[in-house]
């Protein structure tokens, strides 16, 4: 029987607490992720919980509405809670580091927060440990970050794991270059995020150039292996921006076949990626089974120009309760 | 030259960063904590750092201008940023953990938050590492956390710390008694808490019983050894609450005489102490040299029972901003 007095303690939907076990499991997890970071020479560092609202919105695209948002008392400015670690990072390495030579590993651990509409199950303080490589650039930088993520997943106990690789420059110029419209082109994106065929296949209909209409049309399913995919996507299309892209993947798939997860790539080349920084290729971390990803990054070669200090960029970040859900779900 | 772009980022007052060379002390010091807490028995624990006001309001004093506040969108309820890990563990041992038996032994890792006046100096988000004793009374239990404490100290590199007790209880009762009118004992706590002996000497002149006159008269100056003052406290008064409180310090002395920290304590009767949950000895390490405590804490007989499971309890938290700070001077 629950009083009323402990009937009113309540918390706030998509927080939680984490009891005894599963508290030290999430530690020693932790713990394995940062010594493995540690040993890859990334260096720790910490950035605040909190910051102005504006300074935070120069690195991210998210939409204010997901932000956690107070007033400081004293000068009026708007707080945020921090959605997002990286965009910390990439101001770091441009103010407080900018007398540091490139490249720079810098990892971390901290919790961001999202606002989640209510009762949908989303999280709002999720735990994330990171690393950041800024200065490598292309290829180089790329097959660092999946070798890191791939050894890192590796130390959290997880072998089967898959890496999904998309390209945000690509998808970005398919679209633009599909969709010349700004609102057909928001549509569109939204019918590839939901996998609507259908629907994309309607506004393709009404609002494509007749040249990008074999490419749009098969966005949606061009995934797979990766040279596989990469080899059908370079007969839909002639823009250079776009074969670009594509050698980069191709590239990256070379920089990483001698690494031992060669067989754990796929690609998808009409995935939607939530953080609209990303420069280039992006990639999440799935294991088998249902679940969120365990881990995403991607390339960012322009944010930490948003602070002042240009640098070629790629990081990611692992995602602790999806890690601990999956060891559960497992064992 | 800081560019115009540059100049625009900057960060909360109270807030900052951690550049890799201090990140990584810090990190090192918190494994150091937290592995000698394992060793002890004490299990970890993660509670959020957000949540609704009424709740956190339940379990402290904190005066409500101190605790970032914001809205949630959808229910318009008050969430508010932790400003104390305490009360939130008081509320899991009441209501996830209620079927647990006591005692329970449990530490955590976390970010406090606190609203401080700007240029202040004051910090906004302090890392606590903490253990919470519950289940365990009187000098047993306070026992057990000092020496809990002293061997944290140490294994951050302090041997040369103070412990300065004080006793919550028998000030609220001193006061009260003292001061029967609340505007009066407002004032005098005030006056104590600034060490001005003149004030509270005029205060009393006014307000205080006669019977009660050379115990609150004597308050500023009751410091020192702790067998000596609570002597010298014993030929000042007669009341029975006080007397407990007394006999509850000199019991905690013979609990640690054994214990190898004996020489490092001393006690302040007139000790105002921040939060008002705790109900006897309380505590705060200092190094040499000016500086903020190292950690702070005490007995809290009455908190879990507002979350609905009544517990003895006592505990503390140590500020690794401080304990940086400390190393930093002496290195």
């Amino acid at each position: 029987m629950i009083s009323e007095t402990q009937g009113r303690v309540r918390l706030p939907d998509g927080v939680r607490d984490h009891l005894p076990g599963e508290a030290a499991e999430l530690h020693d997890i932790r713990r394995t992720l940062l010594q493995t970071l540690d040993g890859r020479g990334y260096q720790r560092v910490m950035t605040p919980s909190i910051e102005y609202l504006d300074v935070i919105l120069r690195g991210t695209d998210l939409s204010e509405d997901r932000i956690f948002k107070l007033v400081e008392p004293e000068t009026g400015q708007v707080i945020a809670l921090r959605p997002d670690i990286t965009p910390q990072i990439a101001r770091m390495a441009a103010t407080a580091l900018r007398d540091s030579p490139a490249p720079l590993r810098l990892c971390y651990y901290g919790a961001v927060f999202r606002l989640q509409p209510r009762h949908s199950g989303g999280r709002c303080e999720v735990y994330q440990v990171g690393a950041e490589c800024m200065g490598v650039p292309g290829a180089t930088g790329d097959a660092e970050a999946l070798s890191l993520l791939a050894e890192l997943l590796g130390a959290a106990g997880f072998d089967d794991f898959t890496l999904d690789l998309g390209h945000a420059a690509f998808l970005r110029e398919a679209l633009t270059r599909g969709f010349p419209e700004a609102g057909a082109r928001a549509a569109a994106e939204a019918a590839l995020g939901r996998k609507d065929l259908a629907g994309l296949g309607e506004l393709a209909q009404a609002a494509t150039p007749a040249r990008m209409k074999p490419l749009i049309e098969a966005l949606p399913g061009l995934y797979g292996d990766l040279a596989a995919t990469t080899d059908r996507a370079r007969g839909l299309t002639q823009r250079p921006e776009l074969l670009t892209a594509l050698d980069e993947l191709d590239a990256l798939g070379e920089a990483t076949a001698g690494n031992g997860f060669g067989g754990k790539l796929s690609v998808d080349l009409g995935e939607v990626r939530g953080l609209h920084y990303h420069s280039g290729i992006v990639f999440q971390a799935f294991v088998s089974g249902p679940g969120r990803p365990l881990a995403g990054g991607g390339r960012y070669d322009g944010l930490t120009a948003r602070y002042g200090r240009p640098l070629p960029a790629t990081g990611f970040a692992l995602d602790l309760g999806a890690v601990m859900e999956a060891r559960c779900r497992r064992s």
